[in-house]
């Protein structure tokens, strides 16, 4: 290190050699980034980061996200070597620290707080997964977003209870990943001071070197973007890297880019420079003249000298602690004088409620004309969302149709020079979106976000991602089936909810009604931690009465019986959701009137459902009933589990087409009639095998 | 226009009114772009585009892409005027029109040929389907690679075969997406002289003015990509246009990008400039304003002033049959010269094989250690391709992991000095990958393109379009599961299968071992209007031995008998996907030895099992036995279809985890044993039914 003394040298060679030990433990891992960022990662910790090792969740710590997750040993060293300090999911730090040496021996391997790839929840530390690239970048702007959104609204004069700055280190693969591209893009538009990216420009990709695939001018593009772009020539550099780092701190207006030139594998006398130091263990023979490059003990392993911790202790632990006692003391002052601003910024660190946000929840009386559920929806949201101040979100460029805009006075958009607002502009960028709802839920607001279902395939990766972290994002998808009509095949979406429902920990919620949707919205608000999907039709739907129908209130068990058949004896289950439960009604009055026993189960949310007990399921669908029909505008796939063998789907089997909804109906099965024939079908087949 | 002549004016105002009309007869759509840019687009087919409506898939043609496709009237409006000839799916040309007047007055009604959105396939004439915003721009560099690719491969001294140009017609939304990102860095980086996208700068987007999301410097961005950057200041000014199309014309070495100023709505007094004239009919009375301004009759509707066609027969069609006519002569001359080359050329047009193709697939013995199928893929992969000379692709920098490069001598790269390389660099750009492959193809080619199956997450949009559009593209994704170990759950895929699986007219197939593979790519390649996706494992999979199991041709059947009870009586079939068909085999083996009457099934493709027929699919999974296990490392979403009411379905239930393989199995309960104690179970149940 030009100019470091020889603790400063020794702290750096530690967070090398304790990455290459550990992958070559492992036999599996990316040793090639952490030795060559080790300094940069040094410096911006020990010498800036704002982050107390003792309380990793201080809500006004600055943000390190690692976009280049691979190197996630990188992350793992500093949080080991700091000694940050375990939190629980009770928000309570017993004393343990996150990440043990032993942890770091067994990188990789079950159990251990060191997976692959950093893990938000698993490990105390990492502000968000990553690995998928792109994602850390984009959702390091939606923490910058928040940044500026907390500090609007709770700062005062003389309490600066926000003002974190987020440093998100990339690489190549998130320069060229199009959802970092679009994140860069509104990060300049939304002038964010707070927000720097650090690229790691080592020019080596695991197909070999950039030059075949990416020769763009990174600088120039981040220029157009409208960031202020740094460049350090050397990644071993700590005083041009620090000098940078200084410079992003004095530059309040605009997001900045700091270029890193870097040498993949430093060290590494054969695999320096090549994409061989990327994703694969070193050698034993390769860590040992890697070691002798460093000036350390070749067949030393996991070797953490004397000192070291203690410096960074003395270094980033005594800043942070610092910093932090003097936010908490800040707060107890600022709670005597805004009482009810204080029980808020702390009712958010818990994700709690704030109380009474159900107050103005409205109930719709029945209506044979109805409303589309998007436009339910928006009335619903706006009932919540002024007792709820930060719930906040907005759309891909598609409010006025997806109706998520906030409309009461004090809503207001935010925008460069009013980051109070709560009604966000995305522009049409769905995937970086999805990841910006990432970053401003892991700073606990409660976003949301609005497009069409079918563009829900533009945001899966960070919707993947709200699932794994566990975060409560709501997906808002209007334009839910064929129903939208002459947008035709590229707008309806007909395999999007089953590829929703698949997602592990994601509930989906598609509403019948305009009742259901609002039992819809209580049941994704009541969820601190699952993401949402919430599906709403284009076109209207009638609110069903409640007084013959049963109440709506069963959507929290995902399925529920509607109308049943005298004595609860059904010949036959018809089953719908969202659309066409409307349908499924229709059908069960006219069979009733034909005499035939039918049931009506309404299902918003096979997710909830699933999660029902045995005997509650078995109660909406009895097993003796085997006659049964689905009816659901979207691909059949997994219909089965509800219908049993030989039951019937009414649903897609292709692409939909450019027409009127009734023609569409007509063409692709949906009139009562083919629902009413599906059912005397059913129970015809029930009666024989019987 | 300035300096335009009456018919020239006529010509574009008939464009403009033909395409507000019909938005007000369907009473939905968006007027405002083509009122903008009918003087662009008359320009750039009138004067320049080498197209010949007698013959619209004249394989050197020019093409033209509407990414702004829900701006379609304004092509709908110029096949219509231009008198382009229907071609019907034998590549046959009965005389028919593309598109009629009648069409155009029944846009959006159902079976017209003027949908909402362009499709290819249903409209002749329309290069590729586009709707989804950046799609038909990332298509489009895939059209210009292929042009490159073409021209290197058949261009011989005296004989251009190939120098087509690829025009791109884009928007603000566009130039927002993501993958138009992509694809313009990759533009870029490859050189691609023949492509020019068109940016229609009109600032207005649908929540309001561009200003409140995208306020970047697009020019200087595009200038960073390595693009030629050029700018026309008024829509309206059709001289100027053509000096920027000439310019590009001359810019033979970087992709050009024409930025254009214009008036959304231009003409209409009240919606001119607004978001108000984007995505809704002008309204009767406005209509007949926008009429007024343009010195049209008021009351006129779907009016084609005399003269006005015969316009465009004496400009575009004039001088597309000459161009095409001089192409079609200098073919014959080329297949005296080149008769190999030129048979080739004629057989990618019908999308044929080329002759002993699969002369050299492998065959592979029984190897109870086995190679992953990632491996023997790629072996398959270069036994066909040096035998199928236009089957091209790449990966999204994971070739050395996915085992997808070309690796015999004469396969080459394709960069900007190597135009005929058959292996292509994505880099880290899936999504833009995605759409490449549709342009590759709906140019002919053969490609496919490779990356994780968790990043398959990344380019759902394309994939959703490549089988809208019927195009034979390949998708590979390996490690396919949990099994990939170490890396973990942003790694390994848990509900991608399913997702792909629920895409209609995409067949996924999951080989279980290199005999599967060798069937399954027989599968793929023998599909020319069908995409596919190859899914792969990481780790390595026994070579079964097909002397005691059945032959692996079954693959094409999408599931088959692979060993069975004495007698063909079984109490219990254990169904396998992938790399769960070697423990299902095992189970199979232990249950046998155990004296249980056990069927195995593998089951690669549900999309090929449920095209069988009853009786195969019957055959396969008899009713009668309902005791039946299935086993896939993926959500079990799905499976309830094959095992029955009450089977038991192994699979993932939640996401994974970062930890080696055998210790994954064993946590999610894929072990041998766990098979064994399902089936055991099962029967259990059976007998106690029975």
């Amino acid at each position: 290190r030009v100019g470091a003394g020889l603790i400063e040298e020794l702290s750096i060679n530690t967070i090398r050699t304790l990455s290459i030990d550990a992958v070559q433990q492992a036999d599996s891992g990316h040793p090639g980034t952490p030795m060559a960022l080790a300094p940069l990662v040094y410096t911006l910790w020990q010498d800036f980061l704002r982050f107390d090792p003792e309380d990793a969740i201080w809500p006004n710590r600055d943000r390190f996200v690692l976009s280049i997750g691979h190197a996630s040993m990188l992350l793992y060293s500093m949080l080991y070597l700091t000694g940050v300090k375990a939190v629980n999911a009770e928000y309570e730090r017993p004393g343990e620290p996150a990440v043990t040496l032993e942890d770091i021996k067994r990188f990789r391997e079950i159990g251990s707080k060191c997976p692959g790839h950093p893990e938000y929840r698993l490990t105390t530390g990492v502000e968000t997964t990553t690995g998928p690239l792109g994602q850390g970048c984009a959702t390091s702007v939606g923490m910058a977003i928040a940044g500026d959104w907390l500090a609007k609204r709770f700062n005062r004069p003389r309490f600066t209870m926000f003002n974190y700055s987020v440093y998100t280190l990339c690489g190549d693969g998130d320069m060229m990943e199009g959802v970092a591209s679009e994140a860069a893009s509104l990060a300049g538009h939304l002038m964010l001071g707070n927000l720097c990216w650090i690229y790691d420009s080592n020019r080596v990709t695991i197909e070999g070197h950039t030059d075949i695939t990416f020769s763009e001018d990174v600088a120039t593009r981040f220029l157009a973007y409208g960031w202020n772009v740094l460049r350090v020539g050397d990644a071993n550099d700590t005083e041009r890297i620090a000098q940078a780092i200084e410079r992003f701190r004095r530059t309040n207006d605009v997001p900045t880019l700091i270029i890193v030139e870097s040498h993949i594998g430093y060290g590494s006398p054969h695999k320096h420079d090549t994409s061989a130091a990327h994703g694969e263990p070193l050698g034993e023979e390769e860590v040992r003249l890697a070691k002798r490059s460093y000036g350390w003990p070749e067949d030393a392993k996991f070797l953490v000298p004397d000192g070291v911790r203690e410096h960074f202790h003395a270094g980033i632990g005594r800043r942070g602690a610092k910093l932090r006692k003097a936010w908490a003391s800040m707060l107890e002052s600022y709670r005597a004088k805004y009482p009810e601003l204080a029980k808020e910024l702390e009712q958010m660190q818990r994700r709690e409620l704030p109380d009474g946000w159900d107050a103005d929840l409205p109930s719709f009386p029945a209506d044979a004309k109805g409303l589309a559920t998007r436009d339910s929806s928006a009335k619903v949201l706006n009932a919540i969302a002024p007792r709820y101040p930060w719930l906040v979100g907005g759309s891909a460029d598609l409010a006025p149709s997806t109706k998520t805009r906030l409309t009461f006075e004090q809503a207001g958009d935010f925008e460069a020079d009013t980051y109070g607002g709560r009604n966000f502009h995305f522009g049409i960028r769905e995937h970086a979106m999805g990841a910006i709802l990432n970053g401003l839920a892991l700073c606990k607001l409660r976003p949301y976000g609005s497009t069409f279902l079918t563009f829900s395939d533009y945001m899966k990766p960070p919707m993947r991602l709200s699932a794994l972290m566990q975060l409560p994002v709501t997906f808002i998808f209007s334009h839910d089936s064929i129903g939208l009509g002459q947008d035709g095949p590229t707008h309806q979406p007909v395999e999007q909810l089953i590829a929703l429902r698949s997602i592990p920990g994601l509930v989906t919620l598609r509403p019948a009604d305009a009742n259901e949707v609002v039992e819809a919205w209580r049941v994704i608000i009541g969820h601190a931690r699952q993401p949402a999907c919430l599906v709403l039709s284009r076109q209207a739907l009638p609110t069903l009465d409640r007084k013959h129908y049963a109440s709506a209130k069963g959507v929290a068990r995902g399925a529920y019986v509607m109308a049943d058949a005298e004595h609860g004896k059904p010949e036959v289950i018809l089953i719908g959701t969202g659309s066409e439960v409307a349908i499924c009604a229709e059908a069960y009055e006219v069979l009733l009137r034909d005499g035939v026993a039918a049931r009506l189960v309404s299902m918003p949310s096979w997710e909830l459902f699933e999660q029902q007990s045995e005997a509650y399921r078995d109660s909406v669908l009895p097993p003796e009933v085997t006659a049964r029909v689905s009816v659901e505008a979207g691909s059949v796939i997994g219909w089965d589990r509800y219908v049993g063998d030989g039951g019937a789907k009414i649903g897609m089997h292709t692409f939909g087409s450019s027409a009127p909804l009734k023609d569409l109906l007509h063409k692709y099965g949906f009139t009562l009639q083919d629902v009413v024939d599906a059912a005397m079908k059913q129970i015809e087949r029930a009666r024989q095998k019987a």
